[in-house]
């Protein structure tokens, strides 16, 4: 964590979100679609990420900003698809800000895009707290990681607008308990939609994909 | 995370190291080998702490801290063993910090205390920074993370003593170089040592454990 020496008084968060409002404004005039991507190092944003631009690229202009506390390995595999992309290195810092959100659109085609992934750094709890400017939040849950984190890392859990259950082709080498877990979060979130998916297998991917184009129209036709 | 306002020019590191230095003091005086356990969410610290208890606890006085952003289930879990335990509940916070260790020893019996396992919050980047007084600072890493995690979190990796790599009982589901993956640690850190292991077999444990002995005995006999 990036510990700044930061002014008495300053509110940070308040500050943060005055940005975030600007950046919604700023995609709201181009009808993008902005999804704040969210999970723990290692559950699959970015194979989530590749699947989406794989199926849905010919239906829908996508954009993509990587957060990362170091590397660009990611960025470059989106770069390879063809998608514009913007790696952002946080240097130690363990969250995206709207301030770093606003940088990256800088360098986007907002105005030949659909649809914007921003994958935010691999952490259960400080991403929650700094909105980036997102339309909806989606938060990516695996299996390996255990059924009890909706009650250990309980805030992002209950802020999200969709929770992907993800590496379910490993359920019957573990001890992971569907019912209990979507019952813990839905006691956080009851809005919340869980869709239970393998990047491997592609098992359950259409149902995400058509939630995600349905959002995408949405945004156009508001 | 909990975003405070900070006094100007306040050095929050440099508090916490003095803080941890007194910490390391007091559990130096009472000869207790320290361990700041951290990993992601999910990679297995607690099944960890469980198995290093079942196994040693014959042999060796353990007592144990539990950090966590909410919920004291793993605490409840430690206790069922009749090894003395404190839960720090951060309130949203995202690691531990030498201040809140401070608190929990104050609950602990010292003197009859040989070896202190110290769980962190599940995160890979903010705990990294805050010392507690450890002697030893340990990682868990779980193949379902994927091998590409030094690469993306490196701080961490850099300044561990020991890399635990759990769930290699997964292998064959998983598509994991531990070669990569071992080349990548040993790359960001000459010194580590590496323990494969799987908590639900019960493979590599006994090196873990033989190491942990070891240790313990070394800090009697400075």
């Amino acid at each position: 964590m990036t510990v700044k020496v930061i002014t008495v008084g300053e509110d940070i968060l308040g500050a943060n979100e005055e940005k975030a409002k600007a950046n919604k404004s700023r995609l709201d005039k181009h009808e993008v679609l902005t999804v704040n991507m969210m999970s723990s190092p290692g559950a699959g944003k970015t194979s989530l990420i590749m699947s989406t631009i794989h199926r849905m690229k010919e239906k829908v202009r996508i954009a993509v900003i990587e957060g990362d506390v170091a590397s660009s390995v990611d960025a470059d595999k989106v770069s390879e698809q063809g998608i514009p992309v913007v790696q952002i290195n946080t240097a130690g810092g363990c969250h995206l800000d709207a301030n770093m959100v606003e940088s990256a659109l800088n360098s986007l085609p907002l105005e030949d895009t659909d649809l914007l992934l921003i994958e935010n750094v691999g952490n259960l709890i400080c991403p929650n707290a700094f909105v980036l400017g997102e339309d909806r939040r989606v938060m990516i849950s695996s299996l390996p990681e255990g059924d009890d984190k909706p009650l250990k890392y309980p805030a992002m859990f209950a802020d999200t607008d969709v929770v992907l259950l993800n590496k379910i082709d490993l359920q019957p080498h573990l001890d992971f308990n569907t019912d209990a877990f979507k019952k813990m979060v839905t006691g956080l979130n009851s809005d919340v939609i869980i869709f239970p998916v393998s990047c491997k297998t592609g098992e359950g991917l259409e149902a995400w994909f058509s939630w995600l184009e349905s959002a995408v129209k949405g945004k156009k036709d508001r």
